[in-house]
């Protein structure tokens, strides 16, 4: 074992870059995981040719060549129980609970621990992850940089985010917890939800869609697969009284 | 007060960065610097160029054009108490105890909080900090990396290091999370939800009765009072349809 997390449970990491443009910060990215010894790195739409330059990075040439290419977020976090946004920035404006990389990482050990597959997602250097991506988050985490210059440079808020995962903690409590249930499971409920709704005649009044505005507080109540199970019972019995 | 260090022990940390070449390595050193609200940069025999191009990178200009530089190591560590050097590396064929970041990192906050003043060094992306270099330091620490791929990136190491020194302790980590909403509200919630059920015609097979069996569901999924009014609000219009 080495620091925090087991082999086993590194395994069950993934990290996922979504809309990475530059080739040279993809490969960074790559390094850092192969440096604290995470291998499954997925992509989301990099620019083509972005991703095959940084096919050929020094020092992390296997994770970039076991690296898997998805056009959505919804696929790239489908077979993922835990999806973790992380934001350099501060001030955003979303309801979310925004914790700390610390605490954050805390709850990635806790689902790792239980058996359960982490999604980590970083967004582009240009614009972070836009809102419609939070949406799958069902953690939102911020390294804590300070206000005067917040935003991180991708290769380096990778190495910090695995680096918390694996630093040697002060002994932590490891709480008793099941896996969560996958995204793809999530994703079942929302469908019923927007549905419903939808036969009801329901009208956004705000900007947001009502599938993204599901979707999100779906996300944010978490459930095992049995609990997300029983909920989609309950809401098809709703749905059709 | 950010994470584990003021802003005043945040001042007397100098990193100091040994004999490196690459500009992009300079330039992203000093960003991770600015990232994490520190301002001292020195650098040791750079080569000319690397450090003017340097210079210009952008989002550390204020940490760059503050840099001092010198001539040797001797030098630029000499109005400093504890002196650290840095390594990605593992099996250094030297005499000194090796200590993980962790541990480190406390060493020099102790220094800083009474008042003294740290040094922590970075080697060359090449060779790393060399043995006459290493002599200058009472604390050797080494970034916890895997044994497969060891050496990190220079600025992805400072950025490590540094943010190590500023994360919040396990004692000290402040929650930046909102309250749960109060069992009234989800009360609330339960009760549109049964309402919703009965309406429907739902008889439960099993022993446990419906209102139980919501309450648990309800209960498991957390959230905030936010939240709990947002599931109302959908579930009024779901439960109508």
């Amino acid at each position: 074992m080495r620091g925090g997390l087991r082999d086993e449970d590194r395994e069950r990491v993934r990290v996922v870059l979504v809309g990475s443009r530059n080739p040279l910060n993809i490969g960074a990215a790559a390094r850092a995981m192969a440096n604290f010894g995470f291998g499954r790195l997925r992509v989301v739409t990099p620019y083509e040719v972005a991703f095959r330059e940084a096919r050929s990075a020094v020092d992390a040439e296997g994770v970039l060549r076991a690296a898997e290419e998805f056009g959505t977020v919804a696929e790239a976090v489908a077979d993922c129980g835990l999806v973790v946004g992380t934001t350099g920035g501060v001030g955003r404006h979303r309801p979310d609970p925004l914790v700390r990389l610390e605490e954050g990482a805390r709850a990635i050990r806790e689902q790792l621990r239980a058996g359960g597959r982490v999604a980590v997602l970083f967004g582009s250097e240009k614009t972070g992850l836009r809102n419609e991506e939070l949406d799958y988050c069902q953690v939102l985490m911020r390294i804590p940089t300070g206000t005067e210059q917040p935003s991180m440079n991708l290769g380096q808020a990778v190495a910090v985010v695995l680096y918390e995962l694996i630093r040697a903690g002060d002994a932590e409590a490891v709480a008793e917890t099941e896996p969560l249930a996958t995204a793809e499971e999530r994703e079942r409920l929302v469908g019923v939800l927007v549905e419903a709704l939808r036969a009801s005649g329901y009208k956004q009044r705000d900007a947001e869609g009502t599938e993204e505005k599901v979707r999100r507080l779906v996300g944010r109540m978490g459930g095992t697969g049995e609990d997300l199970r029983e909920w989609l019972g309950v809401m098809r019995r709703v749905g059709r009284g």
